[in-house]
């Protein structure tokens, strides 16, 4: 309990880091990663597309050249380029072709299919790289003063619309890419608190804190490229919030750049002082104001991991099972549900046939011939490992649980991060496929998982593309779950958008009218925000109507996002 | 997880309750609790007590006589009383003397001293009781349409002057009490949810809970008559909240009045749909509107409860052992440090002499002469409990704590509601006593304690009062803890009030400076809301204005309170 003062952290802030280090693209254009890392099917993968979906038989479409790609002409005024340059240096505003493509679309569905097609529908007129907190409050003043609207620009993984480069009724529209706040800022080991610029991305975040024998156990899908600053204002869960709790549960403190001026919330382990303000900085996707800095509850870096797989003989078994697991204070870290489609699924695309089919053999002669696939992963010292594994383990199986050891369980991990690369392959092969999740009460799951995957199958069967819809619960909370489904369907060449929009109307309706939440972690953005009244209702929208209007008078920031949305790609 | 319908509560609504039932005060007038439950003090505390403070030799001041309370005459206008009439029954809006002074203070110490002298410096003009929520949107409908201010009241327990029944600029005030809405309105097992009308009080709540098996786990000192709405309302922790976790973590979905129209939250256990709506009510002390329903995160009822004692030399040592315990995923879910001057008041008050000179004796013979003591409290299964103290046990032991069995945890249980009723005692004896409370991360805990402690020293030194400041830690978190004062001091008769306000001043202005919060549970009402701009900064409270302009446009919500709060008294 001494007096202590604030760690200094090494890190210095990288101010000096080269314009060219900081705009070089993350990602490829036109999809998830880098060029070199793909994802091919495994034969078996190739053949299930064929027979169930009736897929895989077009010829392959790949994108178009960056090229061809159709860029409206950049539009900042002089005026608003000058104050730009002057609040960043001009060599942090770019009009460059491949910096705005890059800039023009998160990752979802019909962003990579406009990508693809070298349409997408808007592109920034510029991209401004701030280099500090006080730096993003000056591109603030000079796009509200010019009339500019502005994008705040993480790892562009948005897979809602959150990013899309909308001008609303403003003369130009620029993305603030914060790649440059992507420091350790402070460090308080003795509280377990530790700030980072928002640029920060996962794995850039995981090393400075790993170089203290540190975690934040902060690991969603999108963890290779996505970024602090983006996890907070999305209200972001990871693979492993069950045991690590989600960002809202992590955000300890915030600073918020806004044209009306700064807000630091005071870093208090818990109070009594009125409303809490960072819960409604948590979440607010851009629309209030860029997060520049969050102190991020962190700790000691696991010694052991261990992911393990069990089976259930059926999807509500293995719901109740997890149920019964969080209850009870014996969650294990992650804990994933896989329903009885993903399970078939995912034993398809694992390349290693011959265990594959040991286990198909084995299950089958168990009784979980059809069954769920379960995932427990258990991270900390060796014996809290140790005997939490025990408990667990003690409960699954009075559940009815099959434990299959850790081979699954580490091919899981292995592929963890997988999932976004594989769309690309199946775009290319004309397979449509997205996610969405939800999340509700335990009493309230089954009926809700029927719904939403009915809802699908009935609005792509109409359509003569019949889906495969499969489900997993991936976040337990003491109340209820979430649910998150993958479908995928054959192609409407030159209807894919159309196709994706009956489809996600339909899902989305189920939801609401199945008491789920319209996202339990991808956020609002552009496509979600037309159920955001029926999920809030209409005086919470007000609520934050009002807010913006306070911090953000001339409603530049992030516009068509969140609160007052615009049209669904497709409708 | 299948579909079970939300079990049906077999609670009924209490629209029958007799007037006169819910209308019988809860407290005494003056002070807290019931008479006859009266707390008088051990020889050794008096000794103490004169010795220490100076104080006990001036003659008892007992409260005056009912009859002798200054009232100032009711100024409801009559087209007012009609509308009220009208909302929730002629027999439900109370006017006369002992329920509008029941009405007229919180049990603040400045409330206390004003109320004892018959002199409270405001009373409501009527006091209506609706029975359901719609009877609450009526009667803020009514109170809006004819200008009279609103204070929420539940168990009228506030020692911030939240219930304080202020006008404004308002015509004239009513408290609106939620006692007829206590019912279990909703009861979903399997998802562990009840749901409670706000003026369920802490007995009434476990009562109703236990009858199903389960409890909330939630108990301020204020427990036996304080309220699910007022929790709510200010964001309150208690006694075991280290373990079942804040009222603001318990919450998962509420039911909320305003002049604008009701707002009701969807009940979903996570969600990413922007802000945290919730986490705008919690907290919103009655100045938004009115918490009608709450549901609540609850738990199977322990099967049982340990409270064991330890010693530790020093309080950072204590302090020290904590944060261990906590970061460590090893605390109990009843945790108090003492510091030495607590723990020695502790040891004097006990009744019994006996045991306590032989505690003595050990200690200091262990070195602990003038240690700190300090409570671990485990409730659950049996086994559990049991795993979970060895656990402890081996942490404490490893970081100087000395073990001292269950006779002074026991002890503690036994007493965990009792100090408010020694208030009046000491009051009665010429002793000013106040609590206050705070929080900051664990590496300026032992700045920030000596701080505050100086700074009442100081104050009340200056004015010839030397005051006994003491100090526990209660609620533990990864990153810091809570700290909360007692000080006592010998009352400056006909100066109570000025006295009062240069400690409290001295003692906010230090946890501001010193990186606290103003509050940790206690919540803002009026007392603190002169420091809530310092903690939050001015564009928070612009939200917070902005919410009410939308929620309370006329701004007949509990005015004075939290945002624009009155001058405090003594001022």
């Amino acid at each position: 309990m001494s007096a202590t003062p604030r760690d200094a952290a090494p890190a210095s802030r990288d101010r000096g880091r080269s314009a060219d280090a900081a705009a070089a693209p993350r990602m490829r254009w036109w999809g998830w990663g880098v060029d070199g890392h793909d994802a091919p099917l495994p034969p078996a993968a190739e053949a299930l597309l064929r027979s169930e979906l009736g897929a895989g038989d077009a010829p392959r479409a790949d994108p178009v050249a960056l090229e061809e790609v159709v860029l409206p002409a950049p539009d900042l005024a002089g005026g608003a380029r000058a104050a730009l340059a002057a609040a960043v240096g001009p060599e942090h505003v770019r009009e460059d072709r491949l910096t705005r493509i890059t800039h023009a679309a998160g990752r979802s569905y019909p962003d990579l299919v406009a990508l693809r097609a070298g349409t997408p529908p808007a592109a920034p007129d510029a991209v401004v790289y701030p280099g500090t907190s006080d730096e993003v409050l000056a591109v603030l003043a000079s796009c509200a003063e010019h009339d500019v609207a502005v994008v705040p620009f993480g790892g562009g993984t948005s897979v809602t619309g959150g990013v899309e480069p909308l001008r609303g009724a403003h003369s130009a529209v620029v993305a603030v890419d914060l790649a440059r706040l992507d420091s350790l800022v402070a460090l308080d080991h003795r509280s377990q608190l530790a700030t980072f610029g928002a640029g920060a991305t996962g794995p850039g975040l995981e090393a400075a804190l790993g170089a203290h024998g540190l975690t934040l156990g902060h690991f969603p899908q999108s963890f290779e490229f996505c970024t602090v600053g983006g996890w907070v204002a999305t209200r972001s869960a990871g693979q492993a919030s069950t045991g690590y709790g989600r960002i809202d549960e992590l955000v300890a403190g915030l600073k918020v750049a806004t044209p009306a001026g700064e807000i630091a919330t005071r870093l208090v382990p818990a109070t009594a002082a009125g409303p809490d303000l960072r819960q409604l900085l948590v979440g607010s996707e851009g629309a209030l104001g860029i997060i520049t800095e969050a102190t991020l509850r962190v700790r000691p870096r696991p010694a052991e991991r261990r992911y393990e797989a069990w089976s259930f003989r059926g999807f509500p078994e293995g719901a109740d099972a997890l149920r019964t697991l969080e209850q009870g204070g014996q969650a294990p870290d992650v804990a994933r549900l896989s329903d009885e489609a993903e399970t078939r699924l995912m034993l398809t695309m694992a390349s290693d046939g011959a265990a594959k089919r040991l286990g198909a053999v084995y299950l089958g002669a168990r009784g979980h011939g059809g069954g769920c696939l379960m995932i427990c992963g258990f991270e900390g010292e060796p014996a809290r490992v140790r005997s939490r594994r025990h408990a667990a383990a003690t409960v699954l199986r009075a559940t009815g649980g099959l434990p299959l050891g850790t081979r699954p369980g580490a091919a899981w991990e292995r592929g963890r991060f997988h999932g976004p690369y594989l769309r690309d392959e199946l775009l290319a092969r004309g397979v449509m496929v997205d996610t969405l999740e939800t999340s509700t009460t335990w009493s309230n799951l089954g009926t809700l998982y029927g719904a939403v995957g009915d809802a699908l199958r009935s609005a792509l069967g109409a359509r003569g593309t019949p889906p495969l819809v499969m489900c997993h619960v991936s976040h337990l909370y003491a109340t209820g779950a979430s649910l998150y489904f993958t479908f995928l369907a054959r192609q409407e060449r030159g209807a894919e958008l159309a196709q994706w929009h009956a489809a996600k109307v339909a899902a989305s309706d189920a939801i609401l009218a199945g008491g789920g939440t319209i996202t339990h972690h991808h956020a609002v953005g552009r496509d979600h925000a037309r159920w955001l009244e029926s999920e809030v209702g209409p005086l919470w929208l007000d609520l934050l109507r009002a807010a913006k209007a306070r911090l953000d008078p001339q409603g530049i920031m992030n516009p068509g996002k969140l609160i007052d949305g615009a049209a669904l790609p497709g409708a």
